[in-house]
């Protein structure tokens, strides 16, 4: 079928509670530093009760891979549940706002929408916990076949392993998308996403993923290896294209034969690396639906992550498609 | 009574959606520019689904206030009607998070928290449409007596005026702080709500308010005169101390035979000026708290109104205590 959506991202639909916090908070409440945890309704209370004052913005990984390519120009749609609530609404008024086709219908029972508490510390670190919520609730059946046989590159987040129905829409997608002539790309979420799904996800890149995303921890948790060059070898061959972003050392990409070395875009103040992966893949993936060469995409992903650091938040504030245009034309 | 709050704030309890919009958006719907509209539930959704992807963050003009006098140090409390949904939780743990006390019961039926549509334009000017939701159910049985009794200043927003139950609350709150030798502070808020509210307004001001603040379009439509200097000759002796803001012109104190002119604090770059007023008050407010002189007090004033200007939103982000420590001691 003819591409109607360059991509249809597949993800977790969650609002980001933004708070400053310390050192001291992450410790005292049992949180590792720079990765994402998930809690329960009741942790995740507590959590929030202990917290600053917040922000309250629309998050989720694929999600805001998928406002971030919006934002370039690129013709996209996003599938996740959130419930019939303040936050849900929310949710879904930022994501269509953005240009994203968004239509799977909200739950009308059962657990509230997600939250995320991001923690971003004086570092620019940020530090999350999850309240999955409604995401649990998330089915094949919320997965419309035709949307994803329109869409060039079908997107899922590794988090969506965790809420236990959404894989069986995870596989559904892979099979629709592939079945159409499509590519199917996955990121890898975070290192501890990794350890939850290690067996599966190695056995799923080698057999569905033709584009995989994923940062230098995630990438050595993957493959149990010590440094990046030796996951850097096993990665080649694995899937067809893999973006393995390293922060400010920038990123590489390997593609069967082809390696391509790509610099961090500069930034003069790191005020929050929420969405950075994120935005990474939106700016690549752009690249890539346009028919740039790898290392074009990147240095698009580059700079699509650059604009998202130096704010709050992890949805683009700047307006993408210029800064792309005055770079790229 | 001795006094175990600097201040306790009575105002609308409301969440802010700051958006990003053009001029051609305020035109297209009827709204007038630095302006805040009262609007209704449908006109409220309607607005909100014409405009860009938002961020929720606490607001309400003497809630912003307060949260302020709270980051500078000073001991607060906040009266204010939420419902208990989930912009209710929001705003609760946002001001309580601030160290402001908070116990307002929300309402568990009726209309959902009150939200603040903010438009900022490219010139950094914010336009408001409220939708006030469950501010309406404010009444007098929401007034602790003990509370203001305790507060050495009880804090009135104008806009607490629009809806009608909030007004016996306000009688109430000047009886008990006069009655126990305290005093009442009133912000006129915006220059359509001194429209809705003049005569009530100019008698209150003579009869039951001791610090009046104003902005130059607030004074000015009080008193139905065309400039900012027949504003200050009718002020003067109309209530003890006015302090009239001017945006960049900086402000001024009007106390009896006093006056002081005081120079607004220059700030780089304006992003968003939600919030201004409500910050300018907080550090007035605070002076006074410390027994400063007015001129002092009004110079804090615009320290911490220039800190909220500096970015998005209407509550302080930088640590308020520090700034006033590095210039005031």
């Amino acid at each position: 079928m003819a591409a109607r959506f360059d991509v249809v991202g597949i993800g977790n639909a969650i609002v980001d509670v933004l708070v400053h916090a310390d050192e001291g908070f992450l410790e005292r409440h049992g949180l590792v530093k720079g990765t994402m945890s998930l809690v329960d309704a009741a942790s995740a209370e507590a959590l929030y009760a202990a917290a600053g004052a917040g922000v309250e913005v629309s998050g989720g990984s694929a999600a805001n891979t998928i406002a971030g390519l919006a934002a370039l120009g690129g013709r996209t749609a996003f599938v996740g549940k959130v419930r019939n609530d303040q936050l849900g609404t929310v949710f879904g008024h930022d994501i269509r706002a953005s240009g994203v086709h968004f239509a799977t219908p909200p739950g009308d029972a059962g657990a509230a929408t997600a939250r995320c508490l991001v923690l971003v510390t004086p570092d620019a670190q940020r530090t999350m916990a999850t309240y999955l919520g409604a995401c649990v609730d998330l089915g094949p059946d919320d997965l419309d076949e035709d949307l994803v046989a329109a869409s060039a590159v079908t997107y899922l987040e590794g988090y969506l392993w965790d809420p236990p129905g959404a894989k069986e829409a995870f596989r559904k997608a892979w099979r629709i998308s592939h079945g159409n002539g499509h590519r199917v790309a996955l990121s890898l979420s975070d290192p501890f996403c990794v350890d939850r799904h290690r067996e599966e996800f190695l056995g799923l890149i080698a057999e569905h993923v033709d584009i995989l995303f994923a940062n230098e921890a995630e990438i050595t948790s993957l493959y149990g290896v010590a440094d990046f060059d030796a996951a850097l070898q096993r990665v080649r061959g694995h899937c067809d294209i893999a973006a393995l972003t390293r922060s400010e050392k920038g990123s590489v990409i390997v593609a069967g034969d082809e390696v391509h070395v790509v610099d961090a875009e500069p930034v003069a103040d790191v005020v929050d690396t929420t969405g950075a992966g994120d935005l990474y893949a939106a700016g690549f993936l752009y690249g890539l639906s346009q028919g740039w060469d790898l290392a074009r995409a990147a240095r698009l992903g580059a700079l699509a992550a650059a604009e998202v650091i130096g704010h709050l938040g992890a949805r683009p504030q700047a307006d993408l498609a210029a800064l792309k245009a005055a770079r790229f034309g």
